[in-house]
């Protein structure tokens, strides 16, 4: 894939000699580990999104608050930008390093700090694991919520900084919703504390505009989450439909119902198929799509919720509905839900992951929308979703190595995506927008709206040395994009940064 | 009360002539309602927190967006600042108008304008009443959860302004975790869209931010909020204690054994008997403290989390633990908690309802600080709170008429608010800063986080024309309140705005 990569932020940049500031650093820090070569630089170059790769001037890996607290000083005082990256794991470019840039790369901060499970809570490091802190928080039956697909390798920090979400969001919420209190350092190298242990926090919600900010406000140097209680039970329906749009439709009646599923996903023919010649998950491969429908709870509630969503299924019209026997069916049934994403890739030589969200009541619509894309633009789109609350996967196969399909590929996902916001929904639901959705932002967003992100950003980062091009569009960006009103060559807002 | 209205405000503002701006705003907007007159702004001079009294200089009562936009624009134009107030139920004085302001009013903003039961949302004006909400939402069987105690009279609007709490929101969340969209109206006069009706929004989380920022970033004009499913089901249990250290406990023991209440509250043996002579709730009027502990869901699950938590209050020490029979004794329970401030109104000429948050491990240690305040001050205090999320409501008894004793009474309370910081809590929980906490806010931030709330004030309202002098404390009176370091008569961050 092209990098999209604004060069024009470089030139706005002060002239940046890389052993000027290595050696600075090297003597402001000097128990900091900073990487220069460029043997050691290249495992860094991309994040997940690996389509799009910059190599970073630095990279520097602190172990202490005082070193990063150094590290940001120095940036700001020499005027170079910072990339904040966790485990590399994000899958919207957040993490892309800048050329000219030092990349700060927080995997040293991984130890878990206390798990209080009194007040159900842990103090953790930025660069612990996601899933390290359900394994801590096990022995006392507790876990931690939010669970993304890569929640093996991903890292609490990059939660934060991406607002990530997973299967389970749908009832038990995204990060923001699970994080309490975060310690953070700014780009002038000073300490504040946003959020509390308590229900609410006085001021302004700084906490949650964090939350999601993708490493453009500082930088997160701790974070108190939440842990809750592990359900009682959990069980999981599989029902079959000979129609993608049927199956749309039964996650909205289910919902309507009165049920809030701890997962709830979707998957079309292409992914079913691709799914089961992968994993063998049982999945039916004649069904145009399937839904997995996981209740918890306490069991007597769970057995109610059952009936009640198998009646909602049979009268949406499902062909088939299979309740899992037992825990290791169940763990079968999501195995291949959790490897759709490989299992697709098997399927063609490059795939592109979109990520855009909806209400409910437009799932039919919009899977009859990316059918007609497909065919116009002559490529297979396997759909695989977190349904229950809107937010779409579809995976756009093509083949990187024929002339021009990459640039189709991608372009279709823009289509993808503005059809996203015409239904009233939105460019991202989890995988945040990073480098790779920022065209899209200037659909989203109205230029009143933009503003006021890059004022906001300003109020932190006045010089815009954190994350600089990621997240939010500048207004000249969405003036070229075509998305943005330019009267007489003037673009709104005069006063705003230009790159 | 002594006002503690901050003069210099004034001062710093450019010349406010009353009749020149009224004949301003007649002109911009012809059909806007503009009151004047000083028996016309009477009614206006405060709001839940009538100890802090102001006249405002005009009252504007918009009826539609466009002559709110026009009064922006003309506000912005004139440099008046604007206060926005819903219905004035307040209790920290967020609406507190400004004698050289215009009040905003914006109760005739009060249309329902969609319930769509499928998508599980309500469309609204910010005049509409909380409980109407649930009103219009439950031939549906959903409603509206967050419920402070003013939801009969308090406006969602308001609501928005100071991310409003109540009895349910352990459970179910404050404003903010219900809330998915906000319109609003910048001080430029401009329209935004914060959020979405997805489960997440691209960008930064203005939505957030804008929720409890108490009419210091822009005007909201419209909300969508989330339905929720009627519970099956909601059983109420009473215990009573003979030590207050003791139910503390107790609640903390609860929510450890993996129970989430609908409701957790917690009264002293003051509020207990206050309640009781006035509605004869049915109370334990020899207990030191009773805990009220609903359970809600589906029928089977509720009766388990019953049992439960009577095992759990046995074991903590419980001298009677009582089951609501029915609903309507269940709806008497509650009546006492509900009316507990009126209640404890009459027994003393006066008193001032505090609102710190606390983590709950210690609310043992706090409600032995309060006491010992108490004596030492010779004030009573009655002690009513949301136990379960920690949110404690001493209410502190005094006579306005005996010299000093406001003073006092303002002491003790700032003694209380100071204990809930240093215990890890917060100044407040459900009530805002408003105009009551802004000395509270010194002890609670350092000089950097106060200084990233002016820059992100200012990122929305560089001429700080909205609701000036709440919810954020200047670092000057930071510094005279004496919670803030000042070196060699130097403030720290002299960019900053000095009033």
């Amino acid at each position: 894939m092209n990098i999209l990569y604004d060069e024009r932020l470089d030139g706005e940049l002060p002239d940046i000699d890389k052993a000027d500031v290595l050696a600075d650093l090297q003597q402001a820090a000097p128990g900091l580990t900073l990487l220069h070569r460029e043997e050691d630089l290249r495992p860094f170059e991309c994040d997940g999104l690996s389509a799009y790769r910059v190599l970073p001037m630095l990279v520097a890996l602190p172990e202490t608050l005082e070193q990063v607290e150094t590290l940001m000083k120095r940036c700001r005082a020499l005027g170079v930008p910072v990339v904040t990256r966790g485990a590399g794991t994000g899958l919207s470019g957040g993490a892309l390093p800048l050329e000219k840039g030092v990349l700060l790369v927080m995997s040293r901060f991984n130890r878990i700090l206390d798990v209080d499970p009194d007040a159900r809570i842990a103090r953790l490091q930025p660069g612990v694991r996601n899933l390290a802190i359900s394994e801590a928080a096990a022995p006392y039956g507790l876990y931690y919520a939010p669970d993304p697909s890569s929640q093996i390798a991903c890292s609490i920090g990059g939660n934060v900084a991406e607002n990530a979400g997973g299967v389970h969001c749908l009832k038990y919420g995204l990060t923001v919703h699970n994080v309490m209190k975060v310690e953070v350092i700014t780009i002038e190298g000073e300490r504040m504390t946003l959020g509390s242990e308590a229900l609410d926090a006085p001021g302004l919600d700084l906490l949650a505009l964090f939350t999601g900010s993708e490493g453009m406000l500082g930088v997160v140097t701790e974070i108190t989450v939440k842990l809750l209680p592990k359900p009682e039970t959990a069980k999981v329906l599989m029902a079959s439909f000979d129609d993608v749009e049927k199956a749309g439709r039964a996650v909205g009646d289910i919902i309507a119902a009165g049920i809030i599923p701890g997962g709830l996903e979707m998957m079309d023919k292409l992914a079913i198929r691709a799914a089961e010649d992968f994993v063998k998950a049982g999945y039916p491969v004649q069904a145009e799509a399937i839904l997995l429908c996981e209740l918890d709870g306490v069991e007597a509630d769970v057995d109610d919720d059952c009936a009640t969503v198998r009646e909602v299924l049979e009268n949406a019209g499902a062909t088939g509905i299979q309740q899992a026997r037992d825990e290791a069916e169940r763990a079968t049934f999501w195995a291949g839900r959790k490897n759709a994403f490989p299992a697709v890739g098997r399927m063609s030589p490059d795939y592109y992951c979109m990520d855009g969200t909806i209400p409910r009541r437009e799932l039919p619509r919009v899977l009859k929308g990316i059918a007609d894309f497909s065919e116009e633009y002559g490529l297979r789109v396997a759909n695989v979703f977190h349904a229950g609350d809107g937010n779409m996967h579809p995976l756009i196969l093509f083949d990187a190595n024929r002339p021009g399909e990459l640039e189709q590929a991608e372009e279709l996902g823009g289509k993808i995506l503005e059809l996203c916001v015409e239904v009233g929904g939105s460019i991202t639901g989890e995988h945040g927008v990073g480098r790779e959705k920022i065209n899209q932002m200037c659909a989203q967003f109205n230029p009143v709206e933009l503003a006021t992100f890059h004022a906001v950003k300003a109020a932190f980062d006045p010089h815009r040395l954190l994350n600089p091009g990621k997240n939010i569009p500048t207004l000249a960006r969405c003036a070229e994009f075509g998305a943005m009103h330019v009267h007489n060559n003037e673009l709104p807002h005069p006063e705003l940064p230009r790159f």
